[in-house]
Protein backbone atom coordinates (compact mmCIF):
# COMPACT_ATOMS: atom_id res chain seq x y z
CA UNK A 1 0.00 0.00 0.00
CA UNK A 2 2.25 2.95 -1.33
CA UNK A 3 -0.25 5.52 -1.67
CA UNK A 4 -1.36 7.11 2.13
CA UNK A 5 -4.77 8.50 2.85
CA UNK A 6 -4.97 12.50 2.11
CA UNK A 7 -6.34 13.37 5.82
CA UNK A 8 -9.14 15.89 5.28
CA UNK A 9 -10.05 16.92 8.83
CA UNK A 10 -8.44 17.02 11.97
CA UNK A 11 -9.77 13.54 13.71
CA UNK A 12 -10.45 14.78 17.41
CA UNK A 13 -11.50 11.92 20.03
CA UNK A 14 -15.27 11.94 21.16
CA UNK A 15 -16.95 10.86 22.91
CA UNK A 16 -19.04 7.64 22.05
CA UNK A 17 -22.53 9.71 22.40
CA UNK A 18 -20.95 12.35 20.52
CA UNK A 19 -19.67 9.92 17.70
CA UNK A 20 -23.18 8.45 17.78
CA UNK A 21 -24.95 11.43 17.28
CA UNK A 22 -22.49 12.90 14.56
CA UNK A 23 -23.16 9.48 12.62
CA UNK A 24 -26.89 10.08 12.67
CA UNK A 25 -26.53 13.67 11.62
CA UNK A 26 -24.99 12.88 8.54
CA UNK A 27 -26.94 10.17 7.68
CA UNK A 28 -30.16 12.48 7.81
CA UNK A 29 -28.25 14.60 6.04
CA UNK A 30 -27.91 12.41 3.26
CA UNK A 31 -31.44 11.77 3.38
CA UNK A 32 -32.30 15.38 3.07
CA UNK A 33 -29.87 15.90 0.34
CA UNK A 34 -31.23 12.96 -1.91
CA UNK A 35 -34.84 14.64 -1.33
CA UNK A 36 -34.42 18.31 -1.78
CA UNK A 37 -30.80 19.35 -2.45
CA UNK A 38 -28.04 21.09 -0.71
CA UNK A 39 -29.97 23.65 -0.04
CA UNK A 40 -32.57 21.77 1.89
CA UNK A 41 -30.06 21.25 4.55
CA UNK A 42 -30.14 23.62 7.55
CA UNK A 43 -28.64 22.96 10.88
CA UNK A 44 -31.97 23.71 12.91
CA UNK A 45 -33.85 20.95 10.58
CA UNK A 46 -30.83 18.14 10.99
CA UNK A 47 -31.46 18.03 14.60
CA UNK A 48 -35.39 18.27 14.17
CA UNK A 49 -35.05 15.30 12.19
CA UNK A 50 -32.18 13.58 14.03
CA UNK A 51 -34.37 13.98 16.87
CA UNK A 52 -31.41 16.14 18.81
CA UNK A 53 -30.85 19.89 19.81
CA UNK A 54 -29.50 22.07 17.69
CA UNK A 55 -26.40 22.46 20.13
CA UNK A 56 -25.31 18.76 19.41
CA UNK A 57 -25.66 19.46 15.41
CA UNK A 58 -23.67 23.19 15.95
CA UNK A 59 -21.09 20.47 18.32
CA UNK A 60 -20.92 18.15 15.68
CA UNK A 61 -20.00 20.56 12.75
CA UNK A 62 -19.86 23.85 13.40
CA UNK A 63 -21.08 25.51 10.72
CA UNK A 64 -23.25 24.46 8.24
CA UNK A 65 -21.03 24.31 5.90
CA UNK A 66 -19.07 21.75 8.07
CA UNK A 67 -21.86 19.13 7.17
CA UNK A 68 -20.86 19.08 3.66
CA UNK A 69 -17.37 18.97 4.42
CA UNK A 70 -18.07 16.16 6.45
CA UNK A 71 -20.40 14.48 3.78
CA UNK A 72 -17.52 15.10 1.42
CA UNK A 73 -14.46 13.64 3.96
CA UNK A 74 -16.66 10.62 4.32
CA UNK A 75 -17.38 9.81 0.31
CA UNK A 76 -13.44 10.96 -0.03
CA UNK A 77 -12.51 8.51 2.45
CA UNK A 78 -14.48 5.40 0.58
CA UNK A 79 -13.58 6.22 -3.01
CA UNK A 80 -10.21 6.29 -1.75
CA UNK A 81 -10.16 3.01 0.36
CA UNK A 82 -11.80 1.77 -3.17
CA UNK A 83 -8.85 2.70 -5.07
CA UNK A 84 -6.09 1.33 -2.73
CA UNK A 85 -8.05 -2.05 -1.52
CA UNK A 86 -11.03 -2.48 -4.20
CA UNK A 87 -11.59 -4.74 -7.63
CA UNK A 88 -9.32 -3.76 -10.38
CA UNK A 89 -8.91 -2.37 -11.89
CA UNK A 90 -9.73 0.44 -10.20
CA UNK A 91 -8.07 -1.21 -7.28
CA UNK A 92 -4.88 -2.54 -7.20
CA UNK A 93 -3.73 -5.46 -9.76
CA UNK A 94 -4.79 -4.47 -13.06
CA UNK A 95 -2.25 -2.98 -15.56
CA UNK A 96 -1.18 0.03 -14.53
CA UNK A 97 -2.21 1.94 -17.89
CA UNK A 98 -5.52 0.26 -17.55
CA UNK A 99 -5.70 1.50 -13.58
CA UNK A 100 -4.59 5.38 -14.90
CA UNK A 101 -7.91 5.07 -17.60
CA UNK A 102 -10.07 3.51 -14.81
CA UNK A 103 -8.96 6.05 -12.23
CA UNK A 104 -9.92 9.05 -14.39
CA UNK A 105 -13.09 7.19 -14.99
CA UNK A 106 -14.20 6.59 -11.55
CA UNK A 107 -12.96 10.25 -10.34
CA UNK A 108 -14.64 12.45 -12.76
CA UNK A 109 -17.89 11.01 -12.22
CA UNK A 110 -17.10 11.08 -8.16
CA UNK A 111 -16.40 15.01 -8.69
CA UNK A 112 -19.26 15.33 -11.00
CA UNK A 113 -21.73 13.57 -8.49
CA UNK A 114 -20.01 16.05 -5.61
CA UNK A 115 -20.37 19.20 -7.51
CA UNK A 116 -23.25 20.15 -5.33
CA UNK A 117 -21.58 19.37 -2.28
CA UNK A 118 -18.33 20.63 -3.04
CA UNK A 119 -19.97 24.32 -3.66
CA UNK A 120 -21.72 23.73 -0.05
CA UNK A 121 -18.05 23.72 1.49
CA UNK A 122 -16.99 27.01 0.28
CA UNK A 123 -17.06 30.14 1.92
CA UNK A 124 -18.68 32.17 -0.58
CA UNK A 125 -15.86 33.66 -3.09
CA UNK A 126 -13.31 31.25 -0.93
CA UNK A 127 -10.55 29.85 -2.74
CA UNK A 128 -10.71 26.46 -5.06
CA UNK A 129 -10.82 23.62 -2.48
CA UNK A 130 -7.76 21.22 -2.45
CA UNK A 131 -9.60 18.21 -1.63
CA UNK A 132 -8.66 15.03 -2.89
CA UNK A 133 -6.26 17.12 -5.35
CA UNK A 134 -3.22 15.56 -3.99
CA UNK A 135 -4.32 12.15 -3.45
CA UNK A 136 -4.74 11.97 -7.16
CA UNK A 137 -1.36 13.37 -7.55
CA UNK A 138 -0.01 10.85 -5.93
CA UNK A 139 -1.66 7.88 -7.13
CA UNK A 140 -1.15 9.49 -11.15
CA UNK A 141 2.61 9.84 -9.85
CA UNK A 142 2.82 6.04 -8.70
CA UNK A 143 0.84 4.50 -11.77
CA UNK A 144 3.27 6.53 -13.91
CA UNK A 145 6.26 4.96 -12.30
CA UNK A 146 5.08 1.36 -12.56
CA UNK A 147 3.54 1.85 -16.28
CA UNK A 148 7.48 2.65 -16.99
CA UNK A 149 7.03 4.64 -20.44
CA UNK A 150 10.56 5.99 -20.20
CA UNK A 151 9.38 9.42 -19.30
CA UNK A 152 11.62 11.14 -17.17
CA UNK A 153 10.06 13.96 -15.53
CA UNK A 154 7.10 12.12 -13.69
CA UNK A 155 6.63 14.35 -11.06
CA UNK A 156 6.07 17.27 -13.43
CA UNK A 157 3.58 15.00 -15.57
CA UNK A 158 1.70 13.62 -12.98
CA UNK A 159 0.68 17.23 -11.76
CA UNK A 160 -0.34 18.30 -15.25
CA UNK A 161 -2.23 15.15 -15.59
CA UNK A 162 -3.97 15.59 -12.09
CA UNK A 163 -5.14 18.58 -13.05
CA UNK A 164 -6.14 18.21 -16.43
CA UNK A 165 -8.24 15.69 -14.68
CA UNK A 166 -9.69 17.52 -11.06
CA UNK A 167 -9.55 20.76 -12.87
CA UNK A 168 -12.10 21.48 -15.26
CA UNK A 169 -14.51 19.93 -12.19
CA UNK A 170 -12.82 21.89 -9.58
CA UNK A 171 -13.09 25.24 -11.72
CA UNK A 172 -16.55 24.58 -12.58
CA UNK A 173 -17.21 25.33 -9.14
CA UNK A 174 -16.26 29.05 -9.46
CA UNK A 175 -16.30 29.48 -13.35
CA UNK A 176 -18.66 28.26 -15.64
CA UNK A 177 -17.26 26.18 -17.66
CA UNK A 178 -16.31 27.01 -21.90
CA UNK A 179 -19.43 26.82 -23.80
CA UNK A 180 -18.01 24.56 -25.58
CA UNK A 181 -17.48 21.90 -23.36
CA UNK A 182 -19.05 18.29 -22.76
CA UNK A 183 -20.96 19.06 -26.12
CA UNK A 184 -19.66 16.33 -27.89
CA UNK A 185 -18.69 13.17 -25.33
CA UNK A 186 -17.50 12.91 -21.56
CA UNK A 187 -14.66 14.37 -19.61
CA UNK A 188 -14.26 10.32 -18.77
CA UNK A 189 -13.81 9.22 -22.73
CA UNK A 190 -11.55 12.57 -23.24
CA UNK A 191 -9.48 11.59 -19.90
CA UNK A 192 -9.41 7.50 -21.64
CA UNK A 193 -8.47 8.61 -25.12
CA UNK A 194 -5.57 11.49 -23.81
CA UNK A 195 -4.00 8.21 -21.45
CA UNK A 196 -4.29 6.03 -23.79
CA UNK A 197 -2.80 8.16 -26.99
CA UNK A 198 -0.03 9.12 -24.34
CA UNK A 199 0.94 5.53 -22.68
CA UNK A 200 1.26 3.54 -26.03
CA UNK B 1 -7.43 34.67 -37.95
CA UNK B 2 -9.95 32.51 -35.71
CA UNK B 3 -9.17 33.01 -32.32
CA UNK B 4 -10.55 36.28 -31.00
CA UNK B 5 -8.47 37.83 -28.41
CA UNK B 6 -10.13 37.99 -25.40
CA UNK B 7 -10.84 41.27 -23.75
CA UNK B 8 -9.90 41.48 -20.52
CA UNK B 9 -11.05 44.51 -18.97
CA UNK B 10 -13.75 46.91 -20.23
CA UNK B 11 -12.84 49.72 -22.33
CA UNK B 12 -13.91 53.00 -21.66
CA UNK B 13 -13.38 56.58 -23.70
CA UNK B 14 -10.83 59.08 -21.97
CA UNK B 15 -9.31 62.18 -23.02
CA UNK B 16 -5.96 61.94 -23.88
CA UNK B 17 -4.26 63.27 -20.74
CA UNK B 18 -5.81 60.55 -18.41
CA UNK B 19 -4.78 58.33 -21.71
CA UNK B 20 -0.74 59.81 -21.65
CA UNK B 21 -1.01 59.45 -17.43
CA UNK B 22 -2.15 56.17 -17.23
CA UNK B 23 0.53 55.44 -19.85
CA UNK B 24 2.80 56.55 -17.87
CA UNK B 25 1.84 54.97 -14.10
CA UNK B 26 2.10 51.71 -16.05
CA UNK B 27 5.95 52.44 -16.85
CA UNK B 28 6.24 53.75 -13.33
CA UNK B 29 4.93 50.64 -12.38
CA UNK B 30 7.05 48.92 -14.51
CA UNK B 31 10.07 50.12 -12.82
CA UNK B 32 8.86 49.73 -9.32
CA UNK B 33 7.97 46.47 -9.90
CA UNK B 34 11.65 45.31 -11.47
CA UNK B 35 13.37 47.07 -8.48
CA UNK B 36 11.25 46.38 -5.82
CA UNK B 37 8.53 43.45 -6.65
CA UNK B 38 5.18 43.78 -6.01
CA UNK B 39 5.09 45.05 -2.07
CA UNK B 40 6.98 48.21 -3.52
CA UNK B 41 4.16 49.11 -5.40
CA UNK B 42 1.83 51.77 -3.60
CA UNK B 43 -0.74 54.27 -5.13
CA UNK B 44 0.83 57.22 -3.28
CA UNK B 45 3.88 55.97 -4.30
CA UNK B 46 3.34 55.50 -7.94
CA UNK B 47 1.97 59.10 -8.19
CA UNK B 48 4.69 60.69 -6.56
CA UNK B 49 7.47 58.97 -8.99
CA UNK B 50 5.52 60.10 -11.52
CA UNK B 51 4.73 62.91 -10.59
CA UNK B 52 1.48 63.12 -10.87
CA UNK B 53 -1.36 63.37 -8.16
CA UNK B 54 -3.05 60.49 -6.26
CA UNK B 55 -6.32 61.40 -6.87
CA UNK B 56 -4.72 60.90 -11.05
CA UNK B 57 -3.57 57.72 -9.84
CA UNK B 58 -6.72 56.50 -8.38
CA UNK B 59 -8.76 57.65 -11.28
CA UNK B 60 -6.53 55.49 -14.04
CA UNK B 61 -6.96 51.95 -11.73
CA UNK B 62 -9.46 52.33 -8.74
CA UNK B 63 -7.61 50.39 -6.62
CA UNK B 64 -4.02 48.84 -5.56
CA UNK B 65 -5.14 45.92 -7.39
CA UNK B 66 -6.43 47.44 -10.21
CA UNK B 67 -3.01 48.26 -10.90
CA UNK B 68 -2.02 44.70 -11.72
CA UNK B 69 -5.00 44.22 -13.49
CA UNK B 70 -4.00 46.92 -15.81
CA UNK B 71 -0.05 45.56 -16.46
CA UNK B 72 -1.37 42.02 -16.52
CA UNK B 73 -3.92 43.16 -19.32
CA UNK B 74 -1.13 44.61 -20.92
CA UNK B 75 1.04 41.88 -20.87
CA UNK B 76 -1.66 39.43 -21.79
CA UNK B 77 -2.35 41.67 -25.29
CA UNK B 78 1.21 41.41 -26.14
CA UNK B 79 1.34 37.61 -25.55
CA UNK B 80 -1.94 36.40 -27.60
CA UNK B 81 -0.73 39.25 -30.20
CA UNK B 82 2.46 37.19 -30.64
CA UNK B 83 0.40 33.95 -30.82
CA UNK B 84 -1.43 35.48 -33.36
CA UNK B 85 0.55 37.07 -35.72
CA UNK B 86 3.72 37.17 -34.80
CA UNK B 87 6.61 34.46 -35.54
CA UNK B 88 6.07 30.34 -36.07
CA UNK B 89 5.85 28.19 -34.28
CA UNK B 90 3.91 30.11 -31.38
CA UNK B 91 2.48 32.21 -34.31
CA UNK B 92 0.68 31.03 -37.63
CA UNK B 93 2.97 29.41 -40.09
CA UNK B 94 4.68 26.14 -38.64
CA UNK B 95 2.71 22.39 -38.05
CA UNK B 96 -0.22 22.92 -35.76
CA UNK B 97 1.45 19.70 -32.99
CA UNK B 98 4.79 22.09 -33.11
CA UNK B 99 2.43 25.36 -32.56
CA UNK B 100 0.90 23.36 -29.67
CA UNK B 101 4.46 22.73 -28.21
CA UNK B 102 5.51 26.29 -28.96
CA UNK B 103 2.39 27.46 -27.30
CA UNK B 104 2.77 25.39 -24.23
CA UNK B 105 5.95 26.30 -23.15
CA UNK B 106 5.31 30.27 -23.70
CA UNK B 107 2.61 30.46 -21.95
CA UNK B 108 4.29 28.23 -18.92
CA UNK B 109 6.95 30.83 -18.73
CA UNK B 110 4.39 34.02 -19.14
CA UNK B 111 2.84 32.67 -16.40
CA UNK B 112 5.07 31.77 -13.71
CA UNK B 113 6.62 35.20 -14.91
CA UNK B 114 3.52 36.48 -13.97
CA UNK B 115 2.67 34.85 -10.45
CA UNK B 116 3.59 37.50 -8.17
CA UNK B 117 1.22 40.16 -10.42
CA UNK B 118 -1.54 37.84 -10.64
CA UNK B 119 -1.42 37.01 -7.04
CA UNK B 120 -1.28 40.86 -6.39
CA UNK B 121 -4.63 41.32 -8.71
CA UNK B 122 -6.52 39.27 -6.17
CA UNK B 123 -9.19 40.16 -3.34
CA UNK B 124 -7.86 38.27 -0.78
CA UNK B 125 -9.45 34.76 -0.35
CA UNK B 126 -11.16 35.40 -3.42
CA UNK B 127 -11.48 33.08 -6.54
CA UNK B 128 -8.53 31.87 -9.01
CA UNK B 129 -8.66 34.55 -12.18
CA UNK B 130 -9.62 33.38 -15.28
CA UNK B 131 -7.30 35.19 -17.18
CA UNK B 132 -6.60 34.46 -20.57
CA UNK B 133 -7.89 30.13 -19.93
CA UNK B 134 -10.28 30.84 -22.14
CA UNK B 135 -7.99 31.92 -25.03
CA UNK B 136 -5.80 29.22 -24.18
CA UNK B 137 -8.80 26.89 -24.62
CA UNK B 138 -9.54 28.34 -27.95
CA UNK B 139 -6.09 28.02 -28.97
CA UNK B 140 -5.92 24.56 -28.24
CA UNK B 141 -8.55 23.48 -29.53
CA UNK B 142 -8.10 25.35 -32.52
CA UNK B 143 -4.74 23.79 -33.38
CA UNK B 144 -6.16 20.01 -31.77
CA UNK B 145 -8.40 20.73 -34.99
CA UNK B 146 -5.61 21.52 -37.49
CA UNK B 147 -3.55 18.88 -36.28
CA UNK B 148 -6.43 16.34 -37.18
CA UNK B 149 -5.34 12.76 -35.19
CA UNK B 150 -8.69 11.19 -35.57
CA UNK B 151 -9.97 12.18 -32.32
CA UNK B 152 -13.47 12.46 -31.66
CA UNK B 153 -14.05 14.94 -28.85
CA UNK B 154 -11.42 17.51 -29.56
CA UNK B 155 -14.00 19.77 -27.18
CA UNK B 156 -12.77 18.06 -23.98
CA UNK B 157 -9.69 17.59 -25.02
CA UNK B 158 -8.91 20.84 -24.91
CA UNK B 159 -10.32 21.88 -22.20
CA UNK B 160 -8.31 18.66 -19.94
CA UNK B 161 -5.14 20.04 -21.99
CA UNK B 162 -5.83 23.69 -21.17
CA UNK B 163 -6.30 23.22 -17.72
CA UNK B 164 -2.98 21.18 -17.63
CA UNK B 165 -1.06 23.86 -18.96
CA UNK B 166 -2.67 26.75 -17.04
CA UNK B 167 -3.67 24.78 -14.08
CA UNK B 168 -0.76 24.22 -11.77
CA UNK B 169 -0.13 27.61 -11.99
CA UNK B 170 -3.64 29.14 -11.17
CA UNK B 171 -3.40 26.79 -9.01
CA UNK B 172 0.15 27.84 -7.08
CA UNK B 173 -1.44 31.08 -6.75
CA UNK B 174 -3.30 29.95 -3.29
CA UNK B 175 -2.61 26.52 -2.52
CA UNK B 176 1.36 25.41 -2.77
CA UNK B 177 2.59 23.28 -5.58
CA UNK B 178 2.93 19.61 -4.60
CA UNK B 179 6.10 19.01 -2.90
CA UNK B 180 7.37 17.11 -5.71
CA UNK B 181 6.51 19.54 -8.49
CA UNK B 182 9.46 21.09 -10.25
CA UNK B 183 12.37 18.70 -8.43
CA UNK B 184 13.65 16.99 -11.96
CA UNK B 185 12.48 18.56 -15.07
CA UNK B 186 10.24 21.57 -16.31
CA UNK B 187 7.07 22.24 -16.54
CA UNK B 188 7.49 22.94 -20.24
CA UNK B 189 9.33 19.93 -20.99
CA UNK B 190 6.91 18.08 -19.47
CA UNK B 191 4.49 19.50 -21.50
CA UNK B 192 6.10 18.99 -24.35
CA UNK B 193 6.64 15.53 -23.62
CA UNK B 194 2.99 14.85 -23.06
CA UNK B 195 1.90 16.62 -26.40
CA UNK B 196 4.53 15.09 -28.31
CA UNK B 197 3.28 11.91 -27.37
CA UNK B 198 -0.28 12.46 -27.51
CA UNK B 199 0.24 13.23 -30.57
CA UNK B 200 2.29 10.58 -32.59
Amino acid sequence: MTVPLVPLGEPRPQRADAVRNRERLLAVAREVLAEHGAAGITMDGLAQRAGLGKGTAFRAFGTRAGIFRALLEADELAFQTAVMTGEPPLGPGADPVRRLVAYGRARSTFLMDHLQVMRATLDPGGPVPASGVEFTHTHIRMLLVQADLGIADVDNLSVQLSVALDGPLLLALHNPPPATARRVGSLEDSWQTLIERLCR
